[in-house]
């Protein structure tokens, strides 16, 4: 086995499982770790254990894009990372405006999780005249009837929902005709959306709830 | 086919896919939203399609837990939502703890999607001075000091993590120590804690990059 080069990386085609794209964006923020305290090369056991998968999975995972590491010295920490980010498609920075500038939309304008990615929050949107000039952690609030300019100026593909229940759907709909082609939604709705428009639910009550479930009939 | 009674309803056995609880909570949401509008039935179809699942998935993950719904009828809306409750083990009041009263645990303290479920966040820890003794969307902010107490207190045993990356694990492990069997983690670390302990991880960055990767390789 040989380590490959950036040509030999495949893109993902559509078959490849959520959950391999996910297992490869947490190794991708423990490689950066790894990288901050100068560690170099590392095998899948160190990588995957850590990550509490196994390291047969992550072998999986990254063999739907071709052939990586060397046989008896594993990975190169750098090449690994930008691989990965190749894969991802983050080898490029996008840009990511938060619909909402209310409490949650506030947290995420300061949380720390980007920082390994390159995803960099860019807009904040929301109608409130109390909150539009505001700055929050670095990043002014705009009116949401400027969206499709802001959209357009910043290049902006994926928005991050965090406006109340009963606006999600109609701020959404707005979104996507202005460009926007995935919505990270935290609102407790299911958003109807159009075909060929990425959602991913970040449903907090469901997923304590799915926990509770557990709690409750697997002790 | 005919309508089950409650001793019909069997408790998830451990081999349940968690997909299966996440779409059930989801269903028990939208009978929520049913029942505000004085509807009493609803056939599969109505209730799976709006929720973006099919209704044979529907129908699938019901058929774990008995047998439900009269044919050519639908489901009788009170029931199913007794039934669903039942199921998840949330027709009782589960209390949850705040651990980190920072901008996201602010957020969650007022988050409006706990409503349809059975899920009370009555607690909120810190071991920031400023902010002990505050209150937040109702809820007053202990020292986190006293966290086997509050815990104790109040027969808390999930808890949503919203402190920084550094101070997380250290945080999940005390949790765990008093007495915490469930943990939902907004820190972008992977937590180590004891076998028994569940961990949802609320992973904001890996999934806005999951879906950049989706946009970027699918379009």
């Amino acid at each position: 086995m040989k380590t490959v080069t950036k040509s030999a990386v495949r893109q993902p085609p559509r078959g490849i499982p959520l959950d391999t794209i996910r297992r490869l964006s947490i190794c991708l923020r423990a490689l950066n770790r790894l990288k901050e305290r100068g560690i170099a090369t590392v095998n899948s056991v160190e990588l995957a254990e850590p990550l509490n998968f196994s390291s047969e999975q992550l072998r999986k995972d990254l063999s739907y894009f071709g052939r990586f590491g060397k046989a008896g010295v594993g990975y190169n920490v750098g090449q690994l990372s930008g691989k990965i980010h190749s894969i991802l498609g983050t080898d490029k920075v996008w840009n990511v405006a938060v619909l909402g500038a209310g409490e949650l939309g506030t947290a995420l304008l300061g949380y720390s999780g980007f920082e390994d990615f390159n995803l960099r929050v860019c807009a904040a949107l929301d109608n409130d005249p109390r909150k539009i000039g505001k700055t929050i952690n670095g990043v002014r609030v705009s009116d949401i009837a400027g969206l499709s300019g802001v959209v357009r100026r910043n290049e902006i593909k994926a928005a991050i929902l965090t406006v109340t229940k009963t606006a999600a759907q109609e701020v959404a709909q707005k979104a996507v005709s202005c460009g926007i082609k995935a919505v990270l939604n935290f609102a407790p709705v299911t958003l109807n959306l159009p075909k060929g428009v990425h959602v991913s639910n970040m449903d907090v009550s469901c997923e304590l709830e799915t926990l509770v479930c557990r709690l409750a009939n697997c002790n």
